[in-house]
């Protein structure tokens, strides 16, 4: 069964994104995108809520041009995640976009998670989320997301967007890991706990 | 100059209260509770919005109180803190309320800047400030909070309340403290970045 693992930045007070859905307020850690670019390798897909991939198709397509005022400006880290992204499987929940031009994406109008059951339990690697609030919701309520791997920012937003939201019952979780960095972001990973199960049917 | 610590209970996906107010997700932790209980003897005062009071107000002042169904039910901690915030000095902001009639308390009816920082110029021991979103996010914006410690717990509320906001302007903090427990709550101790000082005015 492949594994769906939502990866997020968040702020201490616990949102995932500035009220302008922005991104600026992330506190930057090279050692973090060292160890992020080394995992990229175990996933092979990516699921997207169309705020999300807008923003990401708006950078990493081009991410990693020739840039002639500032040649070479790309860390390994950059350059290994743009390949990875691009090269990724896409699948983008929209029922407002007509197209996703962005290579290997393929769009689907509603959230069904028996398509995604379907998608875990076919061969393949693993499966990533960034963002996509009310994706991570539905797949949160339906007990299909396996780890949540949060990178909480030392930085107090005073607002914005949360990343789950609208789910009726609480999950339970397994801490697998809390790791501070140099620059004050930690790590804190956890596993959806197996012994509270999805709720029966969903759809 | 005494400090305000701001500490919290909140979910891995960002809230300090189920949309219901409730506090009934916390996962329960004896070693957080010893090292809490250690730690008050450092504070004699303690800041309430007035949701927070209410809710405090309907359990500490009989905490300790003979049960006869169930004697000798309290945990050392437990104690400890029924004592410690029976005697603590209670700050309440409330427009709604016209009398606080557990021990020690007294009524502002406004957040006015200028009264916290004439009480934190004061001699005195640590003020403290537990849940109360619409007053932390006040001080916040005021830069008048000096330490945050959340013990951030192993579960997804799927809803609720955020700590902070309305803040205009984010705040940067440092990184103290990132302990994981055995429950699964981790403790994330911040402190507020001197070189961010809060804005002038104020009021």
């Amino acid at each position: 069964m492949r594994q769906i693992v939502a990866f997020d930045r968040v702020s201490a007070d616990g949102y995932f994104a500035a009220a302008d859905g922005g991104l600026g307020w992330v506190v930057p850690e090279e050692e973090l995108d060292r160890a992020a670019a080394q995992n990229l390798s175990g996933s092979g897909t990516i699921l997207f809520g169309r705020r999300t991939y807008d923003m990401f198709e708006s950078f990493w397509p081009h991410a990693l041009d020739a840039n002639p005022h500032a040649p070479g400006q790309h860390s390994p880290e950059i350059r290994a995640m743009a390949q990875w992204i691009n090269d990724a499987e896409k699948i983008v929940f929209s029922r407002t976009r007509t197209e996703v031009p962005w290579r290997n994406s393929r769009l689907l109008p509603e959230f069904d998670p028996r398509e995604i059951e379907a998608l875990k339990s076919r061969p393949g690697n693993g499966i990533m989320i960034f963002g996509s609030g009310s994706i991570v919701s539905q797949l949160t309520e339906h007990g299909l997301i396996d780890e949540y791997h949060f990178i909480v920012a030392p930085i107090l937003l005073g607002g914005g967007r949360t990343l789950v939201s609208g789910v009726p019952a609480s999950v339970r979780l397994d801490l697998v890991e809390a790791t501070p960095f140099p620059s004050g972001n930690v790590r804190l990973r956890y596993a959806r706990r197996s012994s509270s199960p999805p709720p029966p049917g969903g759809g």
